[in-house]
């Protein structure tokens, strides 16, 4: 029997409520020691820490450093490696347009061609209104190639979704993106003759845009990468028998909340708005996701203290939610970006587990984590005596926590069990 | 997706420099409290485990005692559940003879027979320049049985290798020797109908042999067992994208190197040769393994001492390759063989990984490590002081290391990751 089979036999709906809040990127390497999240003055997540579970995690498998699609799948219990998510499929998602199984959606950049050289790949990122305006006008020039339905939809600035619907089209194509300045236009080339079709109409679509975009210089061309099929992933409704709904500001975490059939509820874009998102609708769902995306954004940049800043942002609004008491609460990250890296990494996340019937390890991780702070008011007292210490969330605590080092994939059916949502297995 | 398929597709050359030194069955367990290692002296690797990320890794999974075979392709980063090496094809890669995929290669021991039974199953274990005589008149005799072209061998004292080579050979046969002395020649039997003609070939092979040495007592029989048809593992050039090398002095891990795509660098037999081999070819790959034999043996002798010897040896030749500066070291063993057990084991090797791009929890392990150490000048002050302890690398330390416990097959992997070979999965 394979995980799922398992899932679905063993889940059961009952009204405990889960709440999975996703520090994108939470995970850092330390400077001076400590990383973003020990740095940062987190006093109630500190407080909570005391009284949760805790352990690191590892996205994919030790040494593998996810794209948010994987690290997000595996966070919602799949096995990242069992289903490949084109980002074109995230992009359409994202923007709010459903796929189907005839679509093959794609990423498109709308680009600078001066002279038969790509001179922006952004072209100057045009404002998103532009981006608009520029659509709009597509849409009435191109609505078919060959038999293919060309479906054009906006992204932010110089982004935008392209969709082919027609039979017999495939993914298996190779980026139409030369991927740097200086270079004339790339075309997509198949990877197999039976993408053939697909490489051909991408391939002229490149040529009538930007035939139709000659007078809009800097968006007089674009790039295309990240072709997807609809990949076929069973809805969480299904596999755990959850109502699940997501709380994401940014497109692409929508749309990966809509692959496994979530609802995405309207939210404003601020930590607060989204914690009143979540008591707004506390009473129609089992399950949420909630996705605060600026602690990975402040890590691609490099910026340290700005990833600390959106964890204490975190941290202060952390009582609202805690006032709802979820039966089960998990605080994680899709993956780590440090910012000593300035880019996504395989460095296992923090995660806490905050629910009803619990181990905590108090003590252990308090002990471990009171050498590393010690200038936080941390107390080791001598021989024989007690040992009193003020515990910090982070990943040094997590590594020294009663859950240990174990696969983000296995996050979910924790927190099923910890809801009692899973019944037990055999007899 | 497999993990294979996943490394070809995310794996990169870069120039940085990895080392994986295997401390042949590092691993141990504990007499008067502490294992080999941790009783040994190794200032250097004390020094250097406080500055690394530490754990534990179970060779194939937990309570599984490994051969030296499946250890290895596990620290190579293979699943060694997937690829089953016959000691066979070791040993003969171990002798320096390439093999293929027509070929079976077997393991004989020359042996005594007197009056119709084994008495010794080592032939007085005879020198190496007696076996190379024989095998020199074998050759003369023995070219070919039935279509099967015959290849002999020698190895050290009463060790050679036999290598058949034919259309519709098989590995599926029982061993050809009795196990004990006082027993007749035990002939090979097939597993299945496959092997029917092989198992005839060999058991013509042992009587033609048997004929052919009448005159030569005490090596006048042979003993065949670990058939081995050629596994077809990808190499380490194709799955890691690695330029690899391998100093080992002992035929097995010599030829454990070669089967996964190594070039096998000539190496004098001491520690010291080693790093002087790994200095000289240090600009020339970005893999190497370096095995060092004897803890394993004295290990298997239940010689405490000797295994510590080994480990202090290593240690004061540790700073010469730290000069070298790797990106990525690794200073681990293949499986656990406590002196206590005589034996290899299934217990988790230590595990060091130093590289740049880490959590280390320096202070945790040691402060874990104090508890067990205290007998070592450790000191855990009081109130308001620093803490300052002297850690020791060790099980104990491992185990309270930041990268838990886990399977060593993620070492390669993980050895990737941090000298930046592995680009993101997925969007």
């Amino acid at each position: 029997m394979d995980r799922e089979e398992l899932f679905r036999r063993i889940s059961v709906a009952n009204d405990k409520k889960m709440v999975l809040v996703v520090l994108d990127g939470l995970g850092g390497l330390p400077l001076k020691g400590k990383t973003e999240l020990e740095t940062a003055r987190t006093p109630n997540l500190d407080l909570l820490a005391a009284e949760s579970e805790l352990g690191l995690s590892h996205p994919i498998a030790p040494g593998i450093t996810p794209g948010s699609g994987p690290a997000h799948l595996s966070l919602f219990g799949y096995d990242p490696l069992r289903y490949e998510i084109g980002r074109g499929i995230l992009e359409a998602l994202g923007v709010g347009v459903s796929v189907g199984k005839r679509d093959v959606a794609v990423r498109g950049n709308f680009a600078t061609l001066e002279n038969g050289l790509i001179t922006d790949r952004r072209a100057g990122r045009i404002a998103s209104e532009k981006n608009r305006e520029i659509i709009a006008y597509l849409r009435t020039k191109i609505d078919r190639i060959e038999d293919a339905q060309i479906g054009l939809y906006s992204g932010e600035e110089h982004r935008f979704v392209l969709v082919l619907t027609a039979d017999g089209l495939s993914d298996q194509l190779t980026d139409a993106d030369p991927e740097s300045v200086g270079r004339p236009l790339m075309y997509a080339r198949a990877k197999n003759e039976g993408a053939a079709k697909t490489a051909r109409i991408i391939n002229l679509f490149i040529d009538r845009l930007t035939e139709e975009l000659k007078t809009f210089h800097p968006a007089n061309t674009c790039l295309l990468r990240g072709y997807a099929q609809y990949p076929a992933i069973p809805a969480m409704g299904k596999l755990f028998k959850l109502k699940a709904a997501a709380i994401a500001v940014y497109p692409m975490y929508k749309g990966l909340a809509q692959l496994v059939g979530m609802e995405v509820l309207q939210t404003g874009r601020s930590i607060e708005d989204q914690i009143q998102t979540l008591k707004k609708h506390y009473a129609d769902f089992d399950f949420f996701f909630l996705h605060v995306k600026k602690t990975d954004s402040y890590g691609e940049d490099g910026d340290f203290a700005g990833k600390m800043s959106v964890i204490e942002e975190f941290d202060h609004w952390l009582p609202a939610l805690l006032e709802l008491r979820p039966d089960v609460l998990v605080i994680t990250g899709d993956h780590s970006t440090p910012a000593l890296l300035k880019a996504h990494s395989w460095h296992p996340n923090p995660v806490l587990i905050k629910a009803a019937f619990q181990r905590q390890m108090p003590l252990a991780a308090r002990l471990l984590d009171a050498v590393a702070v010690s200038d936080r008011g941390t107390r080791v007292r001598g021989k024989g005596q007690a040992v009193e210490v003020r515990g910090k969330f982070g990943e040094k605590a997590c590594a020294g926590g009663i859950l240990g080092n174990f696969n983000a994939m296995d996050i979910l059916p924790m927190m099923m069990a910890n809801a009692l949502k899973f019944i037990k297995y055999g007899a």
